[in-house]
């Protein structure tokens, strides 16, 4: 039998391994880096989407049915809920605001399921940083390697890759944070395949957030059944209706295990500068590059020619966005966005879809696919009515691997979120502690800076919990 | 358009239409008496696998991050649970024991996820039992009708059917009783259709009847959270990279609609004589017609010939069965024991699979697939020693709509699933309430037949809430 052939057959074995072994295995300190630096970002996107109405009614649902525990919500006040209601509701909030990361190769958003998991049992275990960090680097690297074997035929099926393949690394998470053996982890791992799923028809709604936060429960129930003695099928990977054969006929198996454990995805993430899809990244970039916010009123602009990948254009060819859930899948919304203000945060995607000044923008975009762009790339034109024309080209988008966001950057975003939910001194001091994460004693004194100082809505009554 | 044209195109709102107005419909008499009877199967299945060791771990698992509420785990002690987590254990141990119900023509065991969502609710609102009768049946309808549309392509693309399919019933069944109106039900569909799943991998393990618990658990948490207010894609069914597109590409969604609230499937609901999967009925039936027990010795027998449908072959070909779940999906192993024993009830699946009087038989059997067989069909012969050979067909098997267990046959069945655990006055007088459950001015009297006077297995220190 070859060596491929091997990896092929044990693929589940060796993932198990991997992730159980993951704290007696030395880890490379750029690793260590990207993880922290996704990790202070899921933090913030989590704080920031506390209003967000998606995550308030899951957080209600979760609260009705939630048991007593140690996790904790992120932004939330300071009860305490038990860790599979936690990650679902983290997870969700994480997402809300599409301004969280994403792995371009797979689309899938690394953190969302992987930290919601992570960190809720962690907190119910008492763990330390260094066993959080160890056990977002375990499910990241099964995430998006799992991702990378299905990845596009599956996506391209309808599956939302973060949903399906996040539960599996949201289960590797949580396996590693409960320190559970090789066996218990492969079972775990079944359980978590069969409990995977998450539809694309909800990327335009606010189950797109539900099925990461969702992904991250079930990746930890996986887990606490694996640790309660439940078996499950110990192969899950490689057999026959099992998950890659049901999920992703033909998927390319040998590639989850090739070089595991020596070369790490998790640099590769990309942390989203823009709160929206992020195929629409370069494509803000270019026309920020062109934008003179102010001096150029679009009257004197005939026409703005986008140049994007088919990937973008399918995901966000969105000519006259009616919510603003849909102006962030809107190429056209957010090249308006970045040419009327210059830029494209919070504030300027907080601007109603159907302002005036953004629409005179939006309704100038002419868009066009060129099959030769890839995901990260794009280039924007103004046609002006004297006739002359300038354009930007973007190979690389702000916040990707290859122009990442500055530290400083990083903690500009954070405390725009942060600014949401907490004061600011708590912000600066809670980015700082999440940034050096792997140095805490016990990850539950982060709690202390993200409990929120008052509770914007009130619970209704028979919610809560002590 | 045409009819069959907008049927497709609105079958979601239709079929939330038929949830939301169920109420209102007037209700053919052998609906009701079908849906009543196969929830006093239900009860009793519960109530026998109590101490299942899959039951026990979900059990465990479900108390830890449970939360308080009015819903109890059938066979359970006096504790009271969230609605979530019943629907999850009750759900599980409902199917736990392979003895629960069928309906063949899709493969779906109806009444585990549907009725485990139907209780958990009505329990926790303090529903009347007509309540939870036309949530049954509702739920029930939905299922069984997506699952003729998606069998059997759905299925032999490896998805357990029951837990995709049964999501949606046990959306509906939970929406029912919850009495959300339209709107909401379409939302929870579409909640209900992305945190769907459920792999064919698991059915030789004890995440097969996980897989029924947790979609029961997901139709109960889809319903909440779009009482809460979450939204989704509220025409899931039929949406580009929604339920139908991404599980069945290509189902017939027409038959979904087709003639709903006119013909009822419930009444196609078999009941299982035997504990283990349906497709071995027939065989069952035949070998126990053939048997002689004590007069029959195997060594007089040559061979033991079964012919069976392929899906029969497909599922139950299984010549060595090395577990007790093993010997419940085999088909040699169910002949012999009907040949031994002259039954094959809990007792007879009870001897171990290894036992050498069954093995005598086990070994003789001589299996053959005859494509023009049903899956309710079989001929089974025996070739004797001196020559002489019997056979005997079988067309509608025991239990089948065609040839329905009697009301005594489905009490005895009931009665000896309950002496597991509750006292024989109690298992009685839950019977015959349970095929009047339509009777019952608020379901929570149901709970008092049912709670056990002893807790067999204590629970683990902390896992417990009052």
């Amino acid at each position: 039998m070859s060596s491929t052939a091997a990896s092929e057959s044990d693929c589940t074995a060796r993932l198990a391994g991997f992730v159980a072994h993951g704290r007696d295995r030395s880890r490379p300190r750029a690793v260590a880096a990207a993880a922290t630096r996704a990790f202070a970002n899921w933090v913030g996107c989590a704080l920031g989407a506390r209003s967000d109405p998606a995550v308030q009614a899951v957080g209600a649902m979760a609260r009705s049915v939630g048991g007593r525990g140690a996790s904790s919500l992120v932004g939330g006040d300071r009860e305490r809920i038990d860790p599979v209601n936690a990650a679902l509701v983290n997870g969700t909030a994480a997402n809300a605001l599409d301004y969280d990361d994403m792995h371009v190769p797979t689309l899938i958003h690394p953190t969302g399921p992987v930290v919601a998991a992570a960190l809720a049992v962690a907190e119910q275990e008492g763990a330390s940083g260094e066993t959080l960090l160890c056990a977002i680097v375990a499910g990241i690297e099964v995430e998006c390697r799992i991702g990378q074997a299905m990845f596009p035929a599956h996506y391209d099926a309808g599956w939302h890759i973060t949903a399906t393949a996040g539960t599996l690394g949201a289960a590797a998470a949580a396996c590693s944070a409960m320190a559970l053996g090789e066996t218990q982890v492969r079972h775990a791992f079944g359980i978590a395949a069969t409990t995977a799923g998450g539809l694309r028809s909800m990327l335009s709604n606010s189950c797109k957030s539900l099925n990461i936060g969702k992904a991250a429960a079930a990746g930890v129930s996986a887990a606490l059944l694996a640790r309660a003695g439940l078996d499950s099928d110990p192969g899950v990977l490689e057999s026959r209706f099992g998950f890659l054969d049901v999920f992703a006929k033909g998927a390319d198996a040998g590639c989850i295990t090739a070089g595991l454990g020596d070369r790490y995805l998790v640099p590769e993430i990309s942390l989203k500068p823009y709160p929206c899809g992020v195929v629409i990244h370069p494509v803000i970039d270019a026309c920020i590059a062109l934008a003179v916010p102010g001096d150029l009123p679009p009257t004197r602009v005939r026409a703005v020619r986008l140049q994007v990948s088919p990937r973008a254009a399918e995901l966000a060819d969105r000519p006259n966005p009616d919510t603003a859930l849909a102006g962030r899948y809107s190429l056209q919304h957010a090249a308006a966005l970045a040419l009327a203000f210059g830029r494209a945060g919070l504030e300027a995607f907080a601007v109603d879809v159907a302002d005036p000044a953004v629409r005179a923008w939006r309704d100038r975009v002419v868009l066009a696919v060129d099959p030769a762009l890839g995901a990260g790339e794009a280039r924007a034109g103004l046609l002006l009515e004297d006739g002359t024309c300038v354009e930007h080209a973007v190979t690389e988008p702000s916040g990707s691997p290859g122009k990442p966001l500055s530290d400083a950057q990083l903690e500009a975003k954070f405390a725009e979120l942060a600014a949401r939910t907490i004061e600011p001194a708590a912000a600066h001091a809670l980015f700082d502690a999440s940034l050096h994460v792997d140095r805490l004693e016990d990850v539950r004194v982060l709690r202390e800076y993200w409990t929120a100082p008052a509770v914007p809505t009130p619970p209704a009554k028979g919610d809560r919990r002590s």
